[in-house]
């Protein structure tokens, strides 16, 4: 799997991938409007320097994605920190250590920006991911409050 | 309690806030080199239309800070997700409302600015801040999981 910034051309599939998940659906449909929204989103993400779209790619197919947001702070002795969302694997891929490379890959992108600590939010209900990220070294330390507007 | 953008003057202030807690004083003392990191997190931070450093004012005394960090997606249609971290009412001044007054700012920012979903992640070892937030209708549905480099 080769990985790099997704480009416009990649949109689609990663919407796939974001679409292809029961909690992402239980979400329900996205409206006509939100298409713009979603090109505005990739458009402002693509020129955001402290934003990266990531795809893993197979065969010329994207298979994979994450966004590395990496932000700067004054914790920590002006510590930079990278959050990770939106990690998907395609579901035909999984089981054969995508989404392990996947994550080498993004805390690998941590290392290279100085990042001193890297951190993400995964649904309660998601334990197989809770395992996955605990063994790659993450701790469960916090709790990921979230409040829709 | 008067809200505003952090100024380059604000900066001591606000470290003092960042600093008088008990998990973070476990982080251990700040070296001399992270002097010069915290000033360059500063400028970056003041330069980046998606972070904002808030602090909360009270008789010419900076007495609470956030930060705001705006992150498209392509996640939810496209929505914009606004993230907080480093929240800290002074020790002195707790238990008047400040943290609510200061959380009601930021989750209208999060509105003028478009956002759907406010986040934030909060130590397990901070009972009562759980408590709090879950009192402005953040729900604790996520792990927060941390990764030190």
């Amino acid at each position: 799997m080769d990985f790099r910034i997704a480009r416009r051309d990649d949109v689609p599939a990663i919407l796939g991938l974001l679409a292809d998940d029961d909690i992402a659906r239980g979400r329900g449909p996205v409206s006509e409007e939100a298409d713009a929204a979603v090109w505005r989103a990739f458009e402002e993400i693509d020129a955001d320097s402290n934003n990266e779209l990531i795809v893993g790619e197979e065969d010329g197919e994207v298979v994979a994605t994450c966004q590395l947001t990496f932000t700067p702070g004054l914790s920590r002795g002006g510590a930079t920190r990278m959050t990770i969302e939106a990690v998907r694997v395609r579901q035909d891929r999984r089981g054969g250590g995508r989404g392990r490379k996947l994550m080498a890959y993004a805390v690998d992108r941590a290392r290279e920006r100085g990042c001193r600590i890297v951190q993400l939010t995964t649904d309660k209900r998601r334990s197989d991911a809770q395992r996955f990220y605990a063994s790659l070294g993450f701790a469960a330390s916090h709790e990921g409050m979230k409040l829709v507007l």
